[in-house]
């Protein structure tokens, strides 16, 4: 775990007036489930990237209440004595399934669901929405971008820009779950094995007498990977032609040249012309200056000369978008050993939550791989056979389609039973690729930046005829 | 601190690769002069907060490289073992200067000076950028929705947004900063005394049979202070009517209404009524709905009986413009006793840097002591005594006036001397107080939300000669 603080009090203060009012009210151990699920793809874009399940996972193996945690809420007052007494061997004792980081997701689905004694089941509620908020974002930007490249590297620069040090680090690791090469952010190679990147500033350059003097200084002491910043004083009058002259001079074992200002489209295409006909045809061309998905799709249609991306502030706050709408609401309860579903009501319909315990299935073309559909179902209902299926638009029944060829795959694995960690965590590497791999799986259709198409997402028959059922019991 | 990691290697990669590559080239100790400052204000305004001062210091006080920390980089490779040894006693030993936290402060300002030993001042760079661009972005955000609530509380409702843990402790800090009341991040009190605040969720509601018995539980278990959320099912129909029931029967000390959906304006002029129709005019109503500062603005102005505002992600993720451009350049070198000044070109004018070793005064009007404009000048120069003084857009030196009857602050204070703390922290509070003081002393033209008047920030006579110097020398 990167994170060594102590995050159990990084949490809504009304987690804590709830949880003392459910153990005063004698309804601490009522089993109540909650489903994490966003509403709206960020970007307007046709799907996100699920992320922040690591940290989700280490935040609820380390959750407890250290005597500094009680004895400020005891300070702050309020609350029972007895609660606080509680609160001491206070062990996280939940349920917990989600679908793997680096699935494609697309709203309202039951992306996590936490099952447990209400008082826990609700608590997690602002660390779950923190991380799963974050990262996700992250991750589909990155995505985004990433795609954008057409199999050009994205390495992800924003520390200086990231909204404090955890945005800079998780960021860092969303973004490669994405689909980035590396980060500028070194701590994530540390403790992440993320590739960390970088060579020089402009004040390298500027520390010494000219450009030539800089660069072959650099080129002395990194002789394997020499990747030269040429504009801080002009790019095509003075800094290719110096870096030219260092490559031939001190011909390092990898040599490339980055631009950080100017219009990189215009400039990357004469750079690239000088370093051809001085016959460096290895040399690579990096850019880096206010990228995102839009600018790099046009620069490479205008056909600049790039070879990899350094993208910052515009990627690691998700600049034009910078909200994934992830939220954890109550949707069952049992009594007496019965689940009653929850829903919550709202005059807006597609902010009506789906109630009852829930599993996700996503369906897969036989011939291709592609995935067709997501169906949402009870957990108790049957798994798709591979029969066809009729699905129907939740919201607009009349738009159907009848699925034929596929073969189901339910999204959602065990994480914790009654707290104890069942699920074996993948590595970063394993992650990236399963989310690349997923991301191909989906039609170029749905990946469109503007107005994609939207993907199928079914409600099984009895969750939808439940959901009505509620819906009606409330307007009666 | 808060933050219990170590965050030495937070930090771009090529802060490193140049720290080896000077060490090796013998520069270690060459003594540089690195400014922070930032070129536009966001969502266009008139002027921005500075925060992360605090969080900067316990950086640089912390500032050491662990064994794990060298074993990494010798494992990474590249680095001289000379070097890597050399980091094992690695001190922080620069001087540092900055404005306090909370001052308002304009594009081109010398808000942060680092002078030393160029591999300690330049390795710096990525935590002081991350610290202040973050903590200023979001400073800047909560002022303008404080400034739009025209005395009205806001309270800081967004953890569950933020970019990671960071940015939500943070982030609440520089919201209170800003002017915010409070925030529902309940260690931001533990650790830092801003006051947390909350009270329920729509899952407590829901985990009653009704509205009545939910709040009837929770104003037995909170009597002194309760606010209940109305808008679970029905605002006007169950909700308020439940709350005014309960606050008959139970006569808490402290009683409030929050609406977290709907239209505000007209559902919170329409619960007054019922309120003070119920003679429960001492009842309070909060409202938090993806809110900002133009929503806030207009519902003030349509007469919404309002209050309190929590705000949350818009406020967090400085959402409609989530990236604090703050930059860190090299101003000048000491060569032999010499100062030597630098200077960064660039085509584009404005991002053209101020040379040399400089200091910001603000000139006050002598009568109503509001700010009249700031002035960036050379250390060396004398401190500006009173007199009659022409002052000139340095971009449009057609643009001038004379300020008369007016006294000049330093607004810079020593942080460091040769690494050692000289600089008394302020509190929280009195940081808060300070910056709501501050922005009290600019015109109101300067606030305006859209397209507000330019605040004038002079350079000196000699300070704009010295650039003109650089400029001409670097053209011929």
């Amino acid at each position: 775990m990167v994170d060594k603080n102590n995050l159990t009090l990084l949490t809504d203060f009304y987690e804590l007036t709830m949880a003392n009012g459910y153990f005063e009210a004698d309804m601490k151990d009522d089993i109540a489930y909650f489903d994490c699920f966003f509403r709206d793809v960020p970007d307007d874009g046709g799907f996100a990237i699920f992320a922040g399940l690591n940290e989700i996972i280490d935040y609820m193996e380390n959750l407890k209440f250290s005597e500094e945690d009680i004895e400020f809420l005891r300070r702050k007052g309020g609350m029972s004595e007895r609660f606080l007494e509680y609160l001491k061997d206070f062990k996280f004792e939940c349920d917990v399934w989600a679908i793997p980081e680096g699935t494609p997701i697309f709203p309202g689905e039951p992306i996590l669901t936490v099952r447990g004694p209400v008082m826990q089941a609700q608590f997690v509620e602002t660390m779950i929405l923190l991380l799963v908020n974050h990262e996700s974002l992250i991750a589909t930007k990155a995505n985004r971008i990433v795609r954008a490249a057409q199999g050009r590297a994205i390495m992800e620069f924003g520390s200086r820009r990231a909204h404090g040090a955890s945005a800079a680090i998780y960021g860092a690791r969303a973004a490669y779950i994405g689909g980035c090469i590396g980060t500028a952010c070194t701590v994530c190679e540390r403790d992440m094995g993320i590739k960390a990147l970088g060579t020089m500033a402009h004040s390298w350059v500027q520390m010494f007498p000219d450009e030539y003097t800089a660069f072959k200084k650099y080129a002395e002491i990194y002789p394997e990977n020499c990747v030269l910043l040429v504009d801080t004083y002009n790019v095509l009058k003075s800094g290719v032609p110096a870096a030219i002259r260092v490559f031939k001079e001190m011909k390092p074992q990898k040599m490339g040249i980055r631009i950080d200002s100017g219009d990189v489209s215009y400039l990357t295409k004469k750079a690239r012309k000088m370093l051809d006909e001085a016959g460096l045809q290895e040399c690579t061309i990096a850019v880096s200056n206010s990228l995102d998905e839009y600018i790099i799709r046009d620069v490479i249609l205008e056909g600049a000369c790039i070879d990899s991306f350094g993208v910052g502030e515009r990627l690691i706050t998700a600049k034009s978008s910078p909200v994934f709408g992830g939220v954890y609401k109550l949707c069952a309860l049992e009594k007496d050993g019965e689940l009653i579903p929850k829903m919550k009501i709202s005059e807006n319909v597609g902010k009506i939550t789906n109630p009852g315990f829930k599993t996700l299935y996503r369906l897969f073309d036989l011939d291709t791989d592609r995935a067709i559909a997501d169906l949402i179902t009870l957990d108790d209902e049957p798994e798709p056979t591979g029969e066809d299926m009729e699905i129907f638009d939740p919201q607009n029944i009349w738009k159907h389609k009848t699925v034929t060829n596929y073969y189901a795959k339910n999204l959602r694995v065990p994480i914790f039973e009654k707290g104890k960690l069942v699920y074996d965590k993948p590595s970063i590497e394993e992650i990236r690729a399963y989310c690349l791999k997923q991301v191909d799986s989906l039609w170029e259709e749905i990946k469109r930046f503007e107005n994609p198409q939207t993907y199928y997402v079914d409600l099984s028959e009895k969750l939808w005829e439940m959901k009505q059922d509620l819906l009606n019991a409330h307007n009666r």
